[in-house]
């Protein structure tokens, strides 16, 4: 009921305050006598951490995970798995200006509408700390289909008016890690940090999208009604902090062309079924088909900037704002294991949730 | 498990399968005591169905209504609602061509590696005729959400390439219904119109976009996590068949914008906290804040075209398909409508959660 | 959260009133390819149907039910099976008198407290007649569990202080359904008959226990924490109207009993792992270890008698009552198929909960 | 799906094995700006953590607990709240002769049928240790209830052939707490003493049955149908460790009643509508009537024993056991707590859930 938690049958609940005590999760559902890969759990948060490049926020947090259950002797029992993270680097008194205050476009003033009370201390729950635990939640997703051959891939595909023009099939993906913008085309990444760094240094922020690309998958994942796969994704996207849009296959682009088109063409290669174009993206009524399924998510520019701005105070007085605190000029970069994570979790719970109902896939 | 089930506190369940006995749906959650309005349950039936003007589908369905529950003397029990829409004008011959052969882009193929059984009657349950039952659904909504004011608007603000050039605030909403295509723009409506008969003519489909305004929403719903407002207004978007994208306030643009612009100023008017702008589209960290919603949903062109294609026999030979069912060129205008249903049924359900844990919004 | 649905992975939502325009049940997650088996559905409703024997309720109901989806040429489609029974026989001015009274131990005032509004005629929602529903709803998860060769059998162990002394493995089952009061003892049937007749012509009412085995059931099905198998099954009999008290293997007794002799050894027959006694009625931290599940439920007696009665008026006033309509002396002996339903429904559930975790069972 | 949560507007997630680093809680759904009390947790804590007194196990837990998250200068925040308590006294070797063997009428076994692995340590996640994290949850339930003037009073109404003979509302419940055995009768309370402590000189164990009582109650409380107030307490009783019955009201006994003496019949008492008896135990149809809730659970004796008993080993094969670790010889006193703290997560949850839908309760 308050959608702390994400998933029927492999889920995740997220708990912890920015300047709380910890973040942490409850991972629910995963199956047991997985190998507990703790190197992939490092790995992801490492690329999530603040402080990882120059192009992000100074925060300094080592991002240590602790297991509290759910593991034994390397692996997973079926039981939950609990894994929280310290906050170590907090400096709350940074924020003790913004206490009296309502950030703009921040969840301050809703958070206040819907509660009454708010832990002003880093944004509190608001804050995109939480997604720490998301990461964590999506590496043993990861764990999971890694079992089954199924890879997650997500890479920035625009900063701001920088667009990367190749679909995601003319790139080369493993580039992706090779620059801290996390683009893999090489060229448009060094452009895209110079422009991070100009708005940083003009106290401003930049938005930007993220592709994901889910490659063997196998068919017959997601329900075909409410829980499309492609349902599940967007709402999975649309719950990361930032994100205003989400596009799936031919997306908005799609609209503009005719149905003989976009139609995917099916044709028997070699006995297999396959589409000979892919505008669906991979899934057809809300059900995987065995191809490629890539999305993008549109994050708008992050709200924390340096520049003055107008506001309000919790006392409903017109006031002048400037946030100190310590933030990204252009979040995007960071985002992409979150992305992966969100998009991990989606797929392993439709993982199980077909396995529940038992049918072999045939065709 | 099965997604067959969309909210939490006010939720629906679908069944049906398009040329079934019917199509129908349990709503379940909704308040006691509230006037039931079944001409508006009608009218919104009416605005959906096939037939209704010159550009739709030519099945003839009267849509007669028929309550089993949930209502006593004209109001609502407080016990499950359901709601029943008998299926008339069934021609399944007309399917049975496609019984053996997967029709490109719809759900035949992965039904059938799903469930390994499908009902090709029609498309069975992967019709978009089961909407029918969420419309149903979203009429009780918007009942329970009448009494408190809030009002829902959809229109279609494009067919392929004619795109309504004004925003939402700028057009006068009151318009929509007055011509076919749902199209507040009448001059723009005309063209749509055009295009739709010529498609129509040629045996094609066209796609198109359809926005959708929320006024009046009360500030403080939505949860601030993994069910935020925009989240779950994404996933019922997507639920949609052939919706392929969503974007919700700045959306996509947004990602083009610097924070400074896009962050939305708060200003106290009259000692109302208001923002200057509204690029947060109404929500922010999740939580509406008082401001209109407004978001867009993509629509793919439908698959059902009259042109000859390649496809897949289901004994996995490369066949030539003519598909000779009744469809519409362009089902966007007919989709209004069921966009207004989603959304309703996502306001209907963070209204009740909202309530459950007591607190009275205050700033 | 309206508690009008059951189940997690196969579930069942119920709707409908006592005298409204039907009964239904929606069936969710059953899997594909099921034979749908119509003949057990009608002996199920029709065990439960009043008006079936001399000592049960004269209303008249045919009891003819209607599938409305998710059946397809004889086999299940694995999307949600909707089925309905008209209420036929509803003689609602024997209820009139009602309107303004609320019945002792009935649900009438408790359902005025919660919605301020209620159906009066028949009890409305309130009425056993929803349990219609769960028996059709039972009788689906009976095909499932028939395919795996899981055997449900229930039988009135006791009517007042009639008893059955016998345990359940004492008695020849297949005699349950050779008399009205369904008791596998034939002797005290007969008494058992005899007393409820006595009930009936002094207007009042009789209360009972019902015991139920369920045999060949699959070791591993059951959650160890708060989804145990006997939790699940405590809850679904105190679902059903009139049951106040629950208990499975040695139950209240075993509480008089040391751990010494409690304790269920095991031993190694020709290499399988059973257990020498069944105190534990098949079920060990929850999860069942493949030994016979057993266990009761006790009925009050029921509300509706014929004896005059104090009770108050919708005004709040002091009146005497006399309740006319159709009831059953003693409902124990119908509430039999009743307790198989929820029997069933628990045990479909955990198998494909079960499934989903993809653990084959080893020992 | 995995049954670690429970409750649904009100919830608990728990995590933790007993060996493991730390038993946890979640809580979801805890309406914000609540005072939290700390001394509630901890009272509740050391009522049942081991080692309390001369009768309960040695294993010394300090049982301090730590709160990770939702509560803010000494409110809750309305956001999940996480607790954890860290297992200190952990002498897993005293575990390493069970590593092979399954002892009986524990879960060794069923959880190796249904994960294949397990954590013999100290019993694992099967091990009511699990129950710290109910107490904690139910620490913070009462919090809430304590809001309403609800209160919750559980005592030992039996240990093995010993039991209380009056009703619940002929005793002084306040006297529950001042003996170990928690039974509020002194006399009886002083012979439980003395049979406990013959059995555990026997090596032997014993079981009995808890009396809870909830009063001031609101009315309305409750579901309908599935979700009865009654089912939930049952489930909730059910789902904790050695459980085997349930009865409420009157009960078992209660079937051995007949029709006119069972009814509560109703009364205007100033105006006030209220039951003359209350063999309902103050629910009527699943929804609460604002007349005392009593039920009474059962235990059976506890299976670890000291006495030599036969089994199985893993490799199965049949030999001899003898179980040396620390355990209590009745585990009832302890579970006082526990059964107050599930019968609290099942008021605050529909608390909350009647909220929802906003009804004022009227008559």
């Amino acid at each position: 009921m308050t959608g702390n938690t994400f998933g029927k049958a492999f889920a995740i609940s997220t708990f912890g305050e920015s300047h709380g005590p910890a973040i942490g999760v409850v991972i629910d559902g995963c199956p047991p006598n997985i190998s507990f890969d703790a190197d992939l759990v490092q790995t992801e948060l490492n690329r999530r951490k603040p402080g990882q490049s120059a192009i992000s926020s100074p925060r300094k947090e080592a991002e240590e995970f602790e297991i509290l259950s759910g593991v034994f002797e390397g692996k997973t029992l079926g039981t939950p798995i609990a894994i929280i993270v310290r906050n170590k680097d907090v400096k709350s008194q940074d924020y003790d200006a913004l206490k009296d205050v309502y950030r703009p476009s921040h969840a301050d003033f809703t958070y206040m509408l819907k509660y009454g009370i708010r832990d002003h201390r880093g944004g509190g729950r608001q804050s995109a700390r939480e997604t720490v635990a998301r990461v964590l939640g999506g590496a043993v997703a990861k764990m999971v289909l890694n079992t089954l051959g199924v890879r997650i891939q997500a890479y920035v595909s625009s900063v701001h008016d920088l667009e990367v023009s190749k679909s995601y099939d003319e790139l080369d993906l493993n580039l992706t890690e090779t620059n801290v913008v996390r683009c893999p085309d090489e060229t448009l990444a060094q452009k895209m940090i110079a422009a991070i760094e100009k708005a940083f240094d003009e106290g401003d922020s930049l938005g930007g999208t993220i592709t994901c690309v889910l490659s063997n998958v196998p068919a017959g994942w997601g329900e075909p009604v409410f829980d499309k796969l492609n349902a599940d994704l967007a709402k999975a996207m649309l719950s990361i902090n930032a994100v205003k849009g989400f596009e799936i296959g031919s997306g908005f682009t799609g609209t503009r062309m005719k149905g003989s088109t976009h139609n995917d063409s099916f044709a028997s290669l070699s006995g297999e079924i396959r589409t000979l174009t892919n505008h669906s993206g991979g899934i057809q009524g809300g059900i995987s088909n065995g191809e490629d399924i890539y999305f993008r998510a549109a994050f708008k520019p992050v709200a924390s900037i340096k520049k003055e701005q107008n506001s309000v105070s919790t006392g409903h007085e017109n006031v002048k704002i400037n946030i100190d605190g310590r933030h990204d000029a252009c979040v995007v970069p960071r985002a992409v294991p979150i992305v992966e994570a969100m998009a991990a979790l989606v797929l392993a719970d439709h993982y199980l949730r077909q396995n529940a109902y038992g049918m072999q896939p045939f065709a």
